[in-house]
């Protein structure tokens, strides 16, 4: 079944086109109007095919700021190949500001592949899976922790087919975020734009920049000499936005149950431990307390293992079965 | 008219009693039930009785933490005087983690001096303005920047009556936040819980310890050694929360417009100084991303004068008349 | 200040009429709408006028039911004097099936004396204040547990002006519910139509007819017979609604706060006493399960003294705070 | 009480000035912000003040489009005396598209004169009444029927201070809607921005263009001829808007119940008269179709007069008391 | 899978009967209900069978109005042949006049041809597509503009199969409408009533009878009339509902995206052209006012091309991306 | 497709554990979540594995206190075989106690099989359906009328495999409920807990012991000397909960729709008969009172055949469709 979303700009030629992906819409307030989600080409010579994404998640900004400067600032000279920028890909949670739609309460990033004439959320999916992934040879996903999560600046891959793979270990060196991290195919997560590139044998990287529904210079400026990094290193342009130096980044994995802390009963949540720093098996994680009947004790989480935080809750408010921190350690350690 | 609110506890004979102070809430659900707003009195001695309130906002969470350690580990034996803690004082809110009572929309804080018979937030704050104050010499009311700001960790209070403002001044070194700064009584806000110890000629003294509806330990240790060192300025009591060691404040004001940056326009706020920063006027202060149309540019706003940045937006997604910073500048410069 | 709502039907003129109370409420979707309050007058000769009103609260349905019966049945000539029936009168709730109302959230109970220019349930406390209870002798209010309270058939009076009360014992004989009880004037709730009454000097009766959101034959049976003997007690007509027999009660009274048992967390209610049965301090009222947690115990609930069950809680799931019983114990005794 | 709001702009010095009136509203979202109304001033020379505004309903379109004209295109040049212009009055309203405030449901122009510290509606109307009017020497509130009511396109005023009358129908002449009627002070409705400026004595002027929520070219035609009319009729400037020819206008009158059609029962409204059409007692006004069970009769509504239609209900969907037409009769007819 | 609607009337026998398809609607305020979707059938002697809807989308009324009265008094000896008339088949839509269903947000218009197991939408499509479709020899599926759009009083139908074409050329002319269009199969949409029947190869004509809501007696009439005119056509019925009398229809076509514009921004908007209107390439269409910040220029849009304007939108308030009108030109023009 | 979901406990291994399943859920507020469905395991020797389980609906509380009771009280060294307990099945709904989910409005019992990767509720019916039930040779899901429908208790089973009817029959009696009644297969419901069994093979027993919202001992009594009945009849465990002792059943079955009473036309619903109540055809059951337009007559309605009521409506306020009641006739009668 072919998408239903239309694109007004010709994706095809040489230069630099602006334009919406429109994806029909049919409402009360508007029977035939659509939702206009941004969409950038730059274009010229002959090279590789990147998509830029940002707003799969719209509460988490780096990407969105980024790719917003890299729309406006570089132009079809600097480049050798073909840029496809989408900053607010799950646009109507982008607009509001939102993980999810609030059209259908779709999370775009447990979409994939998509239904065509599903949901507004899945039916990008879809016409992501089915139109602009096969233009592709290497995929940037920008992510952060959104509003309810608090990363180090990061940037991560799965493992899966080994040439894949190693092509993806080379964009995450020239993305130099402070931290980049491996994850495991599959996991209890399915349906994500990194499982749809797999699928296809797409090299793609995430990142996960920061968080708690806010975005910071620092943390913005991991995301531009990111950029940069990856599309010098493929060859595409070599924008000076990174001082053209790469940064070092140190390789960490993510593994099972034991990397991770979850809430085992309800509380406001005083983390003891901050992204980036190194904790050991048994530390005291943080205390979940009880505002409603203050004088009962506070419940106390205890880290399973050594690593080194990558991500820590943000909001106080939490519920039983909240994740509360996530623990990455050294490759091969 | 007398408030309707029914405290479980007897707050006058010594010792240590917790409970709730029960607010009548008659609904769909519940025709006779009560909101349960927890309480506790600490009691010993002759001495000066003291408010110690959090929760107000309920989203603002180290005054709630730092508050439930004071009830479960402060014995009468210890305190000369009296401690009144209302740790969760808009209990629907502080129970939701939302700045408002999702029962009626109310800000506390803007609902002083309450209404014997309106909303249950209107309710509290009668009871606290005509039940409680008239028993407390001293109050300090707990806040953080919520969910939509971020502070750097400091405490205020408001000019006024000579003397009661010099007792103000020693709470405020007592209490020994990084940063200290004085407003001016009125303004555009009103209603709050410091006008109506203002009424009464009772020394209040406010904090706002970070924000982004987040703690830390470290913000709440300023609350932590903020109390310790209010309740033995007051000769109330001496415990070892802050190493009996006082904290030297900066203290700083806020005056007029020129002192606030608010959004001209909506947009993804990126902002360009931190809390605690000292910026210049002139300077850039944010920029508000047009993420709908990435190729349009940001709009950038700048600061309109010196100072020490005390509070910047949480929130990327920003509304035209947002608060986006509000700076502070030393005392007497 | 005049009240707004406009009545239809001519409530001095000998006859039966019907209409409605128009009270204007300008909405999105109704710029000059009204509420429409159904209303029925029944007078001939010379003689009291009674109030007989339901729907006060929207999900009690006996009242609404037996008055429906009364408007459609009882003709001017069995009349002496004059009966005004209300049996929907906070029409939105009782539209809705709910004790509030879905427009305002007003509990019209605690609503009186009302608001001239208030909300929809201020404005029909103000206009039942101070246009209809002007007109009237006698007051009957018909009310049920609603959907959060269980009774045992029982109709209820309120201490105050000596003259008046005797003669609200008498209608309390007069109307025969199986149970009768004394309440205390003031207590925590206030502006309910029972205050308005008693400030005017006009005896009063309420009842509880059942509950649940619910009704029965059985129930529905009680307040027939109830409207039939205390019009024939005060003259105004002589129905065979009640085979013209009165029905014994059993007259008691409710005290202070050892009369009630809230919850003092939440859980899933489990009653252990039912509505009507004699219960002794210190024995189980019931238990509340934590069914999130359901190896945890349950918490147990006891009596805090004698007395008759007049009322359990009816949902299931509880919050803390919520009322689980109160007792009546017996008048004199 | 002082009002809240904060003008941005100078409203006394001569020039064209444009900015936000900012209401304080502190939010979960936003603790400081304010809400943007906007404001326009055009002075020079000497010569009366006159307010005109629009979006006090926010779903009104005419005069916000008309207003935005003004601002853009009159030059101080062209004035003399004074101009204040807010086109988008209970702005939240207006921003929605809602006859109503989404923040607080409030109607504003049922809630004259205010409350200083009330909702941000209640706001609005204070800072109106106290602040805006007694600058004031004529009003022009722009209306139109809204989401609910379609009008033919007309002015109208109040009856009132006889001087002042006759001032407002100097004032009806020159703004040459087509139809202009008279209403009765006092009425059901009360709270309006009408009876704010009768109870100051000055010349007031209301519209109502057209509606459904929709405009149109003609409607705003109207608008832009009677703002030119009114303006050179009270010699503030002569603008070319309306050819510098006065349109003639009938005049009508509208008076008590029987001018009024409202819907006995709920349906589909099929109407059987437009606005602007001559109709006689007894004629069929309408059909209320049944269309949850078709196979029953449609109800059939009267006209309770002869009259010309001013207005008809818009939307199909219509409850109990939906008002479905009111008519005008000819002033001395 | 069968579906699960039950239909409470025999379809088969000649006579006719009114009844109501249940759906099964297992709710929280209803374990066992079912959602009333009105039916009838009026049937005699041989012919064809014809089903004529309504409700597809609940805001659309003349087909609802005419069905009604069809439904009411066409009786079997003016039929050879069976009539089946479905007057709100969104049901929940319909009773609530919205476009979707405010039970699971469908539209059943996209939803065909639906899932026997899915949403109370998507059951009420699968079953008209696998029980009520093959019963049928044509199809009337009666629309108009809805609440967002007002078109020129217009039938449509399809391209596709040659002879079925031809077959809904007829219809189109025996129905009469003041304009008649043809559409493209496929386009953006999908999931329609007249998809399901080109499939089935049924010959299907639909209708866009008005808009806004709303519906007059003149809309009405076009309903009336063109039900009559196919009836006739089709040899089911000779009604004098038309005086007999085909009415001439413009016969035009809808082509690509040039025929429609669109909101390349936010704004409250105003038409510069009206349905039924002949318009040029680059003529202005329309302008979207910037309300929020008067001062700022509308924006301006124009016709691509020449044509007649079939519909233009109705609400004020748009969104980026709402469509604002559509054209149609000369079939072979 | 593998479930998502993870089990916290061993069900294999021997002994008593209690954990959660978690069921991941990315949300907003919380990106890595899980929600916490409790679950329990008592095994020990050799044996058949019972599957007891209940909060499939949330509103139905009987089953969840006892199985509550279960968990905590039975220990390994009473059973030969295992007992896999899960009595919050439909975690969010019981959470909330309401029938459905509020986090994707499911009504797990309409679910089964489920869908691996779709909404929570389904991810819960595919994880019960691939993972537990497997392990299973008998299921008893234990529920309640919930808040619509108030039961004479009972227990229920399916016809279907001869071999499967005869040991549910046995089941049956061994449960003891006061009635038991037979349904058919297949019904225009689908996708239940049963339906699942049944195409698996595996003896399944359904109850309905009360409902309203509301659990009474009576009919938790019903619940735990059931459990312990059936426990008994497979050899599981001899838990003392009954006395030991078999009550006797009366065995029914239900039929077509003749057995069913739905309401015609909204209104207030009072019954006319009660639970357990045997009824003739032709007899008055219900009437739904118009309190609306009081004046108006009542709706009747009535049974139309003999039978024993197992079931009545609870709420008053009705819709057309609702279920008022259904019977059961004698088994082989």
């Amino acid at each position: 079944m072919a998408s239903r979303l239309l694109c007004e700009i010709d994706l095809e030629a040489p230069g630099k086109r602006t334009g919406f992906l429109r994806l029909p819409h049919s409402t009360h307030e508007s029977a035939y109007g659509w939702i206009p989600i941004p969409i950038a080409v730059i274009a010229n010579g002959r090279g590789p095919t990147i998509l830029l994404s940002a707003g799969n998640h719209g509460d988490e900004y780096e990407g969105q700021i980024a790719l917003g400067r890299l729309i406006r600032e570089v132009e079809p000279g600097q480049v050798q190949g073909r840029i496809i920028a989408l900053p607010a890909l799950n646009f109507r949670a982008a607009q509001a500001g939102r993980r999810t739609s609030p059209v259908d309460g779709g999370n775009l990033n447990r979409s994939f592949p998509g239904v065509a004439d599903g949901t507004p959320t899945q039916q990008i999916a879809y016409h992501m899976d089915s139109v602009i992934l096969p233009l592709c040879d290497a995929v940037v996903d920008l992510h952060s922790g959104g509003s309810s999560l608090m990363y180090t600046p990061s940037a991560l891959a799965r493992r899966g087919d080994a040439a894949v793979f190693e092509r993806q270990l080379g964009m995450l060196r020239a993305f130099g975020a402070p931290h980049s991290y491996i994850v495991q195919p599959g996991g209890l997560w399915g349906g994500t734009l990194s499982d749809a590139c797999a699928l296809r044998g797409i090299p793609q990287l995430g990142t996960e920049l920061g968080g708690g529904g806010h975005a910071t210079p620092a943390t913005v400026g991991v995301a531009e000499r990111g950029i940069a990094g990856v599309l010098r290193h493929l060859g595409i342009a070599d924008l000076d936005w990174d001082g053209r130096v790469a940064r070092p980044t140190r390789l960490l994995q993510v593994g099972g149950s034991d990397y991770f802390v979850h809430a085992p009963d309800p509380g406001v949540f005083e983390p003891l431990a901050e992204p980036g720093e190194e904790v050991k098996a048994g530390q005291p994680a943080g205390r979940l307390h009880q505002t409603e009947v203050p004088w009962r004790e506070p419940i106390a989480v205890h880290f399973a293992r050594d690593g080194v935080v990558l991500v820590k809750r943000w909001p106080g408010m939490t519920a039983r079965g909240d994740c509360l921190f996530h623990l990455g350690t050294d490759l091969g350690g």
